[in-house]
């Protein structure tokens, strides 16, 4: 252990994490300590530099509360999460794809019955969503837990107005015995992602912008089944091409059909332009 | 940048952060991007291990504070820190070697006149160091700045007493004209870490100890020389071939000679065994 150098150090370090008594940590930081010196020593890494990341690091957890993860932000904006949900998530073909599961979602959103509007409150020009939950068999799912949640207009989900506890533009439901469902909501809308902290003035070095294309969260849930994290994104979207967290698949993309004011999909009468959105779902076995 | 998948994310991330106008962080962003991504690929990171990365970065940075840095603790313990060093360091033969810096060094500590007690109230036997500053081309160095900081005999800095602000065991002294240094301090005793966060909770789960051989800490620095930032080990401590933070180098290890009462080296009569460190250092020359 004696006489490390630039050409020891990372084997000293390994044997010395050898100890662990579970496998799977061993294993986790044997490569682990290997990239992370890789890393330094492919690029020559300046102690200026090395203080840099300690100071960015320390930033990003002192900005982590109960309501901001920073380091998830870090995660996402580094193709992290999309890798780990890609690593986690192949599903057999013809199942809808997955993707990031992003900070926002929250526990607890209200149960609700077809039909409702989710929006309690949320602004934005009303929104009509249905569709089908089918297994890859293409046999409905009757029952599937479906939590559905979104920004409103301006670009923020409800836990990130501060001061205002109620839950807004977020429910669960459940597939009827057809595996139809629908509800009523806001129009989707791009948001930036938080960027007042360390990874925005990443992103701003960068020379990256913040935003996403507008779309909706989903999480599916059903007996039998692999459960579903996904979003369903808005064609024509400026921001499909450069989600700031690399979530966007074209399987994903849909029309949100824009109509006048008039009869809406639910049989009221609307004063105000509306959108229609149709989206199946089809969901892999379990064990698949 | 549309369907990304575990194969194409990374080539994505890359691209995206080609915009940067600064071409040593593209050149960072590119190697930390690859790394990041084949530790996740290579390891097939599951969502919960994931999540318990997002969890322990967190509490890292939350652990910081203005005397706490736990990144660095957690740099130190995965030998990046000494890789660091290593990778900046690189001295001509027959220079001293310098090592980690470590997160105790203080700013402003008191210059006081060769043969100063510097231990100004910490606890431990008295040791008399003394030692003579060169180049490497064998002359002396006058008027070389050297800084020296230590733990006390319970193994704490000063900086790690809360509520006490007075420094101890550290202090700024010059060489004299014949580049000769001395002065009083305490026995260096072995110190664990500081291992109550989520450093000290990784430490258990490799079933690693926290504990780092005794040392004197030492930045010197001369005109027209490299600055010096490296340790001295006390020959015989138990911790020389297990350094938590993998500092040790065999050239750096010196005897601490144990005496019974009598006459000190600075001719003081004292009533309790003493230790005697005789150390020299030889800077490399600046450029070099
Ligand atoms: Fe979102
Ligand atoms: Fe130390």
């Amino acid at each position: 252990m004696i006489n490390l150098n630039e050409d020891t150090i990372t084997g000293a370090v390994i044997q010395r994490n050898a100890q662990a008594k579970d496998a799977r940590l061993r294993e986790l930081m044997v490569n682990l300590v290997q990239h992370l010196h890789a890393f330094a020593r492919e690029t020559q890494l300046t102690e200026e530099e090395w203080q840099q990341g300690i100071q960015f690091l320390t930033r990003v957890g002192q900005m982590c509360d109960e309501n901001r993860q920073e380091f998830i932000l870090l995660s996402d904006t580094l193709g992290l999460s999309t890798l780990v949900m890609a690593l986690n998530h192949r599903k057999p073909a013809g199942c809808t794809e997955a993707t990031v599961f992003g900070p926002f979602y929250v526990h607890g959103a209200p149960e609700l019955p077809l039909g409702a509007d989710i929006a309690n409150g949320a602004k934005g020009a009303p929104c009509y969503v249905s569709g089908t939950v089918r297994g890859d068999d293409g046999r409905i799912v009757a029952n599937a837990e479906i939590q559905v949640w979104q920004a409103d207009e301006d670009g923020f989900y409800d836990v990130q107005y501060t001061g205002k506890d109620q839950l807004a533009a977020r429910a669960v439901l459940r597939s009827d015995a057809d595996g139809n469902y629908h509800f009523r909501s806001i129009l989707a809308e791009p948001y930036p992602i938080p960027h007042d902290g360390p990874v925005g003035d990443m992103l701003e070095a960068l020379n990256r912008h913040p935003w996403r294309p507008a779309h909706l969260h989903f999480l599916i849930r059903a007996e039998g089944h692999q459960s579903l994290t996904t979003h369903v994104f808005r064609k024509g979207d400026k921001y499909l091409e450069s989600d700031a967290v690399f979530g966007v698949r074209s399987t994903l993309v849909a029309d949100w059909v824009r109509h006048e004011a008039g009869t809406a999909p639910d049989g009221s009468r609307t004063d105000q332009p509306f959108y229609v959105l149709h989206f199946d779902f089809v969901l892999a076995r379990a064990g698949a």
